[in-house]
């Protein structure tokens, strides 16, 4: 009854992101949390920056597919299909280029040239969230057992501590 | 099992589209008619090309909700809310703002700025329709009868016959 | 645990609408707003009531199917399919015919006799809104500006102040 | 693209139904089965014809709610909500009253007048399914074992015989 | 954010349930209330304990289908499909036997062993409800009007008096 | 229509699975490629064995939460929440404990005695997906550039080629 324009605005996507940070990437998401308008609509957008050779690591959605458009630069994208294939499904692209990640699978994007990258994407939900595999897996609080994920990874748990400093 | 990278992949979206038409404006979609890697995924992409004045017309998607960005120019956005308020929400948007138009509502944009606009919207299904409401209104095949547009509408059937010669 | 039957129950949908409006037609709902059991259950109800040439006048329902039967009367039905056909699927209705308008479709009833007509008529949702086209184009609050509309349906701005002016 | 308004329309639902059966009542199902062009659609509708005193015996809809109204004659209606509580909602209904019955749960409609009664009732699905609780239980096809029905029901095995000779 | 370990956890599904009761089997369950953490997630877990012969009665889950596989002893179950067929799907299972009750029909299982037997089954809902048969059409408060259910069950009222006094 | 018991049967799960493999676990499932009659159903089964000491390794289902509860064996059990707080959400369970893994996150269990350890989980779709993180990341076919997952995990690219030498 008493929405407002300002409920379903959002401002800054054409401010590029900082990617002063040890991938090379930044991500400004639109989402639920951004833009209370989207409650319940089932979609958002985000804004990903690219510094020369920067890297959206590999991630999962939870809970959205992503649609993602090139505006600047050159990508390689990828995403592995699930057990017992693991398929690596990768493309390089170009500018006006669009690619799909569906729901759940893990990929990545890279710079592959000497300027910067800039891309727009879609998820299928107001709040898709973000699981960065590094992250979740080397860098959580409190930190998954190193003997655990030296089994998982199936190296000594020196490789572990090692992979875990850094998170 | 045997799904390959181009079955994800989707290449033009930097191509302007052709905006010479009635209402100067030309919208280029990615939906699963042309990104067959998008079926059951929820979700899909287009660019939107206007000239100066050019107008996306009043429409709705049936089946989604948009989310929209503009890369370039100014764009007034709007869509009217449901039965009994029919509240017009507006907006000029500027590069980098954000709308939101909420599943199966009337809504447009508009370039009002003397260069060529372009925005890029996402949407919450992979086929979400397009319903243009002066054609399906005064455009249908067969048309409507214009005694019963002319009731709809509270003008004399003259100015139905004025709008239906139009498409 | 405290439901009563009350809160599942809901009393005139037998009364004939007063269709003494420029349309000639009155629509009686029973939705969640007048029936709270139907909370998210995802079904309505709606008795439409038709003096003689009545129009219910095109409009959508953004979240919901509809299924009519026609329990007095013959009314002429319609509705018209997404772009880029815009096919009037059409038919003249009799007592005990039922018709089918499918989910965010444009479409409109009209009694095509002499006498009163009556439809009983279920949505697909608790809350499945309305937009009546002409009232959401021509009769927003704000108005949509007349220039704007004059583009999209390719008529003089004389003529969309005329069609602005019966709202 | 090749659809037809007869794939959206049913005819008959004018006509009574034959109630001279056991339970003196009978339902006209316009689903899917008999109208195509639901489809995916997610609604259907019924017709049900009450001789005096006629019963639609307590059944459930697995997928769907339904939503009643009455156009001829006074009707007692109820469900009963699940376990533990088992409460039996219940209301006896006149001409032009509307009640729902929420997915899932056991329900019944009867005749509680000496002349014909009749409904008209919509349902969440084009293929809502009917489970009509005496054949489910005492007249499946092969017979549930009677021992067990009479332990279910804590009565002898005989009761149980006597039970399913009906069905 | 202020998620806890404990939020996912519950604990005592080891426990054998009490199974003196009349139909000698139990239902420990763990459905949203009794574990929160459940909440909009969509599945729940139950253990089912049955003494020499005992009977889970026949019942349905208005919102989830079941899976179920025998830890200990040896289970008939089954399952009758909707109107007209009414056809019973039944089959004895062994320990380490998976069966399936799709959503919304009538199912048991009883204990066929002359020692105890255990299951433990899922369902697709944090909520999904049970409506035992017995229970709702025998035993709802207040009860269903002895010679309605005479007339849906065609037996004299007495058996009716006979079968609601059980519960 | 012509549905027999065997398609919603299936046998097997108290086999014990064979865990002689480098992480010392063994999954069982029973999805819809085992199970054809759990199509459209929403849920699923598995057995999980654990040698001592044995993993379950950092995975994720894309389309699914878990319910698990252990049958014999003590495991400690986890899952990490999204960015930005990845926090580990972990517990040691016993037998007759019952856990949840949410949707999408990722999740493992350890065997954390020196005698075997079952589990048995329920799954809310028929077909969950499993991605198990150092099978995607580090095994994929082919595999993802070494640089990348260099930069992604902060490590040389030595570590990563020994990571990848071992999938």
């Amino acid at each position: 009854m008493n929405v407002q324009a300002d409920d379903f605005f959002f401002s800054g996507l054409n401010i590029m992101g900082n990617t002063s940070n040890p991938v090379g990437s930044k991500v400004t998401p639109v989402t639920v949390a951004q833009l209370p308008g989207l409650n319940t609509l089932g979609i958002s957008m985000v804004r990903i920056d690219y510094a020369p050779w920067g890297l959206n690591p590999p991630h999962t959605h939870p809970r959205a597919t992503e649609i993602l458009t090139v505006l600047e630069g050159s990508l390689q994208v990828g995403f592995v299909t699930s057990n017992p294939e693991n398929r690596l499904i990768s493309k390089v692209l170009q500018k006006g280029d669009v690619f799909v990640f569906p729901v759940g699978l893990v990929h990545f994007q890279r710079n592959v040239g000497y300027g910067n990258a800039v891309a727009i994407a879609a998820l299928s939900s107001q709040n898709p969230g973000v699981i960065t595999i590094a992250n979740a897996v080397f860098g959580s609080n409190p930190p998954i057992a190193a003997d655990l994920l030296a089994k998982a990874f199936q190296v000594k748990t020196s490789v572990v501590d090692q992979l875990q400093s850094k998170f």
